[in-house]
């Protein structure tokens, strides 16, 4: 008869071991289908345990299937069950890459924001205040839309620091901007063509492939991207940085905006979508208006979060629909939960309603811009006798900085690293046949202090003289 | 020459109201391209402000591009900047509808879980540990694929509770099931055909449909969707829930899932995701094995999230990837940033770790258990000598009851209605060519206590004679 040992003393019941060891041998095939196990009775004697034991183990075999039970005849093993053979050894997965340690002091990584610089001890404190005033509340799903509580705020802040006037029924909040394209690729529609600024941030790029949308690189000028270029082309939206343009530094003029506007308005169903990921970052004048607040015809999709405001932690963001899209993001998508928690949401609500955020961003500007001046500064002091330009430095948390000392873009780069600074070439950011300047590096200064800064641009000097 | 009414006590500054003063005349059209503007003295001395404030607001006016200066000649309205007509007027934007009271007492809806239940007193506890423990680490961005903490929890909770051993590695972590099921399509290709159990979960299909993958709905038996009828079909992934069919309530016997498991291996590239919804909650025996248990061939990708289970608002879920298909997402997504919180993460792993999350599933199971047994006891009682039979009892939070009394579908909603309990029509779950059952219901029971449960079989006796 079948024998198994079953270890009275184990954590595991005893039924539960029977159990996974006659399973073990359906599965292995020791038993195959049709064969005969032993009558409960006789099982029970024969192993040394309670016929509940057996029962309950043979109970479970039968209501998962492994089993069947024929009356006044037995149970006895299904057929069918052999299961496929593993497959041949998978490729081995490899950890998330870290970040290569070669040993560089300095890095003038772009996404990066310094949280040192976020009222942390503030946001317990209101975090543990909405655990108390809300309790279970938080439990309830938010609206698909998100908190009315966070969406006012959200309102009030387009309102006085962007001259935006929407109201909050037109805010759609969701987990960061990576989740809030791949919704507005679903509002909009993945069958057009979307035109993407070239140069520009890459990832979107790769966002908007892995979403099924067709893209078109739109070569740009001096102020951006050509809306006469753009009509020539067969995009029907096009994703802008128009506040400050990711990696150049441009600054759309407004003349430059009433013509995409034109060009938005002059057919049904065009769409311009704004992003204004560093608005809160200018330095040498109050903020341009956004394109959203120069919109009339409802067709400007505005995309922003606070990941770069706040702290890439909190993952959360929000798009400012226009009325009809609002209409059929309600009528088709809101059937899609919140991707933000509650909880989040009221913090981050009861932060703005408190000041929090507005002296957040107040203090940040005033940190990256020190470190903006420390790195001009540094660069006039350090620089003499070598040629460079810097441009883009009017606003968000990077420079352009050309160097036509004689050396490329990836001699600059491999020599900085022998110095031990990171720095990075601009020409990762164009796709053919946009053609980059020579020998231009993207500086992010946001992750180093002053000081680091000074002497980081000391070691360029010596590595690019 | 120009005149604007300026206020000198106004919260906006001078400088402010002249710049948002001339803005408005040149969007309007008032002042046209190639307009002359007049000189900054003359025009402080004009509206009797200082030089300053003129200059402060032509700068701003500059740096936007509404006008441009010409060197000795004075600065002029930028030409091009007539802004596009308003749009006609957009449909007015209904809120989110809210559910309608038709004055119903009891609600027998199943996407409601008990959140009295939660132990929140706990959770907000833990959450004020974690927001003290891991202070500003909270800040920085969660790993990609989540934090290594909670993705360890989830790996040994998976041990522990369904048997399935994957290393932490392979657990992928989003903001809940359509968060997921939106990566997983981009994971597994939206070229291909898509199998959805019919019937089924409604918003599924509409989730797929939104992410422009191609559905099939295939019919299902008594023990679940056929194998055969998949193969026949040209899908080459099925989403299924194996452990309580949604809404039917079937329980996939082993020889169904080895056939399954078969046809999957049968071909390269063919995938099997097996939606474990509610597989927590399981009356009669202990849970069934997950496909993913059985799986050699590293052909099942495993969804579930903690809706359910915790609660709704939380928007934690994970994926479980063989590691051919972790290979492809690290290189091809791990691009995309975590969409749940930091905080949320580990405070959900601590949750795990310190045991809560198990005590609160076994508290729950008796609660929603004995909700269950209080319908079946209720039917037993109440519907004496009204024709009826109960099916998907033994797990999960969903019953179907068949009424053959002679009235159909709508007519045994609309009677119950009236009586003050809202119930739900099986047919709404059906796509054709499948047919539903006559006069069958799906009663969720986890929002109502069992008092109200009760006294809503009564009511529907009455409404049913």
């Amino acid at each position: 008869m079948l024998t198994y040992h079953l270890d009275a003393k184990a954590k595991t019941p005893l039924y539960e071991q029977l159990y996974r060891a006659v399973r073990a041998d359906i599965m292995s095939g020791t038993l195959a289908g049709g064969d005969r196990l032993p009558s409960k009775r006789q099982f029970a004697e024969h192993l040394r345990v309670s016929q509940i034991t057996v029962e309950t183990a043979y109970g479970q075999l039968l209501a998962e299937g492994y089993i069947k039970s024929e009356p006044r005849r037995g149970y006895f093993v299904q057929k069918q069950l052999l299961m496929p053979p593993p497959a041949p050894a998978a490729p081995s997965t490899p950890s998330a890459a870290p970040r290569p340690d070669d040993g560089c002091r300095f890095d003038f990584r772009t996404n990066i924001v310094d949280t040192e610089c976020f009222p942390f001890s503030t946001w317990a404190r209101l975090s543990r205040a909405v655990l108390s005033e809300y309790s279970d509340q938080l439990l309830r799903a938010a609206a698909p839309n998100g908190a009315l509580e966070l969406r006012e705020q959200i309102a009030r802040y387009l309102y006085d620091f962007r001259g935006i006037n929407v109201p909050a029924d037109n805010i759609l909040i969701g987990a960061g901007s990576e989740y809030l394209i791949h919704l507005m690729i679903q509002l909009l529609g993945r069958g057009r063509v979307y035109a993407l600024e070239n140069p520009g941030y890459r990832k979107l790029y790769q966002i908007f492939a892995a979403n099924g949308a067709a893209v078109r690189p739109i070569p740009l000028d001096g102020s951006g991207l050509r809306a006469d270029t753009l009509a020539a082309s067969d995009a029907s939206a096009v994703y802008l940085t128009p506040s400050h343009h990711f990696p150049l530094g441009t600054v759309m003029p407004a003349a430059r905006r009433a013509e995409l506007l034109r060009w938005a308005a002059a057919a049904p169903d065009r769409y311009i979508i704004e992003d204004d990921y560093d608005s809160e970052f200018r330095y040498s004048s109050r903020p341009i208006p956004a394109l959203g607040e120069l919109d009339r015809a409802g067709r400007v999709v505005y995309v922003n979060t606070f990941a770069k405001s706040l702290a890439p932690s909190l993952r959360i963001g929000y798009l400012v629909l226009p009325d009809a899209l609002m209409a059929r993001y309600r009528e088709r998508f809101s059937l899609y939960s919140s991707t933000v928690p509650s909880f989040e949401q009221h913090t981050l609500a009861k932060f703005m309603r408190t000041g929090g955020f507005e002296r957040h961003i107040n203090r940040s500007r005033k940190v990256y811009q020190a470190r903006r001046d420390a790195l001009l500064n540094a660069l006039a002091r350090e620089f003499t006798g070598l040629p460079y330009s810097v441009s883009g430095a009017e606003a968000g948390l990077h420079i352009l900085l050309s160097v036509p000392n004689g050396m490329d873009e990836q001699t600059l780069i491999s020599r900085a690293r022998e110095a031990g600074v990171r720095v990075y070439g601009l020409s990762g950011y164009y796709t053919a046949p946009a053609k980059p300047p020579r020998a231009t590096l993207v500086l992010g200064y946001a992750g180093l202090t002053e000081p680091q800064i000074a002497e980081a641009v000391r070691l360029l000097r010596q590595a690019w003289k």
